[in-house]
Order: C-alpha cells, then sequence, then structure tokens
C-alpha cells in the first residue's frame, strides 16, 4: 500500500481569542459580533475554524431559564440533598429536565446522557458567567444547528468560508480536570481517519481516529482562558475543512463499554 | 473577591511540528535530534513546550519487545481468541504484563490500568511505526522523570528552558476517536486551577480545573500527524512553566465514578 499524500493537519497552528464581544443576549447577532472583534486581528480568513464557547451561543438562542421559575420535583429534592455538599433542588431540577437517561449520581453530582448523547457533569447545565447569579445556562438544543447558523452567517458577513465548532468544558472519566471538546460543528470534518493508511514503515495502522474536533476546541480553550469574557477564539492553519456533525464524536450505545 | 490578573494562558498558541527527526533507536539522544530538528524553526526558546510522542521516548529508552520473545499464558490466549476479530495472543501478553488492573475486556481488546494508573486500551502497547512489524513499543516506565530527562537536556544542550510532555493517543469514555493526553510532563503546570476566582460577572467559578497539558498534548497532535514520522511537535506562546507531574491528571480512584 503506499503512503498516502498528507494534505490535513497543517504544519503549522495559530490560535489566538477575539478579545471585546460584549456581554450577550437573547436575539443578538453573534456572528457580526464576532466579525466585529475579528478586525483588530485582521479579520476572519478562508479556512479558519472559529470555536464559540456553548454559553455565548446559548445566551443568544435564548436558552437561559431564571432559576425562580424552575420548580424541583420530589427527586431532585433528594439528590439535590442526600450527599454532603447541599445543592439547590432547583438546579437539580434543570439537570434532569435536560437529561436523557442519568448514567451516574453521586449526590448532589450527577452525570447525564443528555438529549444530544453527550454524555457530561450537570446535563452541561451551567451557573457561570450567566450575567447574574439567579440564571441557568442550557446547552443549545442542536449545537450542529447552531454551528451551521453560525457559519452560514459569518459567510453573509465577510465572504470567508470558515468552520465552526460549538465547545464546552467536559470532565473525563478517570481524568482529573476538564478539557474543552465538539459539541457542535459545521464545515469541518470532525474526525479524522487514518484507517488504512500505512505508517511511515509501512505498517498498517489501526486505531487511529483521531478526534481533532476535540483536540481544536482544547486549542482554542487554551487561548480563551475562563476569566477575560472571551467566548470566541480563531484556529488557523489547519487542513480540516468538510462535512461532518459533532454526532459523529458521541460513542454508539452499541460500542460504549462503559455503560 | 477582586478578579485575579490573568497570567495564563496567553493570547496566542503557535504549534509547529519538528520535521527530519530520524528513526530512533535505543540510546539515541532524542534531546540532541529534537535540538537539531529545531534549527530551521529558529531553536527552542524559552518557555515553549515541546511535545514528544510516546513512541519515540520508548524506543530511545527500550521499552520495545520482540513478540518473538513473548510467551502467552492461558489468559492471553483466552482473550485473544475469544472474540469475533483475532489477536495475537503474544500481543495480548504484553499487554497483560503492562497492567495492574484490567478495567473492561472485550476480546481481544482489554482496557488495562496501567502500572502508571492510567486507564487506556491495551495498557499502551503498539505495534505500528516501530521500525518492523513484529515488535510492541510499551509505555515508559516512568514518563515523568523521561520528560525530566528530555528537559534537563535540552538546557543543558540549548541554554533555553522549556517544557516537556510526553504524549500518548487515548480513547475516551463515551466519544469516538482518539485524543492526545499527556502520561509525563516536566517543567508545566499540568492542570490550571481557577477555583475560587470569579468570572467576568463576577460569580466564583466552580468545577473549573482545566488539563492544559491534556490541551496542549491534543494541540501538537494536530500538527504531528501520524504519516510523517514527526514524533515531536513545539507549542509556543503559552505561560504554563511550573512544576508538576502527569500524575496530577490521574483520577484518585475514591474520585472516580466510573469504576
Amino acid at each position: 500500500m503506499s503512503r498516502p499524500v498528507r494534505t490535513a493537519p497543517a504544519d503549522d497552528l495559530r490560535a489566538f481569542a477575539l478579545r471585546g464581544i460584549p456581554e450577550l443576549r437573547t436575539g443578538d447577532d453573534l456572528a457580526a459580533a464576532i466579525v466585529a472583534a475579528a478586525v483588530e486581528r485582521g479579520g476572519l480568513e478562508d479556512g479558519d475554524v472559529v470555536v464559540v464557547a456553548q454559553k455565548a451561543v446559548s445566551k443568544v438562542e435564548g436558552r437561559v431559564v431564571a432559576l425562580a421559575d424552575i420548580e424541583a420535583s420530589p427527586r431532585a429534592v433528594e439528590i439535590a440533598t442526600a450527599g454532603e455538599q447541599q445543592e439547590d433542588p432547583r438546579r437539580v431540577q434543570a439537570i434532569l429536565d435536560e437529561t436523557a437517561e442519568v448514567v451516574r449520581v453521586r449526590p448532589p453530582l450527577v452525570i447525564s446522557e443528555t438529549h444530544h448523547g453527550f454524555v457530561c457533569a450537570s446535563a452541561g447545565v451551567d451557573a457561570s458567567n450567566t450575567g447574574g447569579q439567579e440564571r441557568l445556562v442550557l446547552l443549545p438544543v442542536d449545537p450542529d444547528a447552531s454551528a451551521r447558523g453560525l457559519r452560514d452567517r459569518l459567510l453573509a458577513l465577510t465572504g470567508r468560508t470558515v468552520g465552526v465548532i460549538v465547545t464546552d468544558s467536559f470532565g473525563r472519566a478517570w481524568r482529573t480536570g476538564t478539557t474543552d471538546i465538539a459539541i457542535g460543528c459545521a464545515g469541518i470534518r470532525p474526525l479524522l481517519d487514518w484507517h488504512g493508511h500505512t505508517d511511515s514503515d509501512g505498517y498498517v495502522l489501526h486505531a487511529t481516529t483521531i478526534a481533532i474536533a476535540d483536540e481544536i476546541a482544547g486549542a482554542a480553550e487554551l487561548v480563551r482562558g475562563k476569566l477575560d469574557a472571551a467566548p470566541v477564539a480563531v484556529v488557523r492553519g489547519l487542513a480540516v475543512a468538510g462535512e461532518g456533525s459533532a454526532q459523529e464524536l458521541v460513542m454508539p450505545k452499541e460500542r460504549d463499554l462503559f455503560r
């Protein structure tokens, strides 16, 4: 088997955060805010991957609930109060509402499979950075569609063809800390598949499907930071354009060893 | 609580692979090969993170076994032959030898906790890129020590103070594809801890320990690729210098919800 021409990833990668994106509210034009913030970096370029934190997307899509509007079920109260650490039962209720299947519970912590199929703590429900302490930000209903919408609007505004990844910070089994991963994408291939290719020794590679969308999300997180209200980063220099869905990154249940 | 000064991560990140590192053998001076390969990129700089694929480290450390020298135990034969896909029982034996605790088995696939505490497929035992089809590459005995040794030698050769991460490609629970993660490190803080800090809304952040060493490993993988024999990449522009061990990235068993 001949050695394939390597077209991706590129030799050099650059990642930088976009500064000055204002506090976002329901209905805001996030793509326009990205374009404005990118001006000081010379604007977007064809092939850039625009990486957007889920919270920014959820806010403009109105995926925010007021804690005061939530009524906790008996189950939510039980989970919220059964552990050493107490939690607001209304927050647990919001988590249960976003949950397709509870994977693990250690009160008050809930690991959920979300309606999208993502397995994560608290079903992705988050309280920080919400413009107020009493609100919860939920994951977008369809993060791939969010990414596609942003991509289309960025094209319309700039004429540039970019990839878009919507990210969230997920914990991992067996490892400490979180890494940012892709929950939605558009205009990129989320997986890079080397199956059947040969390596430099002529050996056929096995098990070499690389979750590049997750690695791009992580690279973006390194420059976005947590404290500077920089919900968007640009990752440049990768040849990852294509079609794909972040659903490709979800392990099908029948292949999953850890259910 | 006042908003902390943000010193890390930096605004811009650059990552590039070092080309032209030759096929490595036991006893080779990997640091010298890195320094030579870095010349065309202007050399290493203080604060660079040098990211090295485990296989390169294992090869120079002699962590390679010939399949012919392995005798399979009855258990290895059973696992190798019980599934639909057949595996060489000697390869399964090598995996069991590297395993502290078997976490899951779906013959012939074994998910192991290694002697280092890493949970991964095949205990990190790998057959590709080994300079021959009949050899297996094992994880370094002490990847943190490998990273420290490389860091010290790079300092001696160049006068530059860099961080070093030794990486491997791990699968993840619930997600498809692999990402590169840190199995050893030196001269960097593998975790970035925002606990108790406030975000831009004055909200105290919870659960915000970020596994930056893993995100750096992933960024490096994006430029290293799989086919170009580029076992080393440089990640530049991050302020992550410090002391730490990749063992900090291993979830302690008593906190692990997935055992």
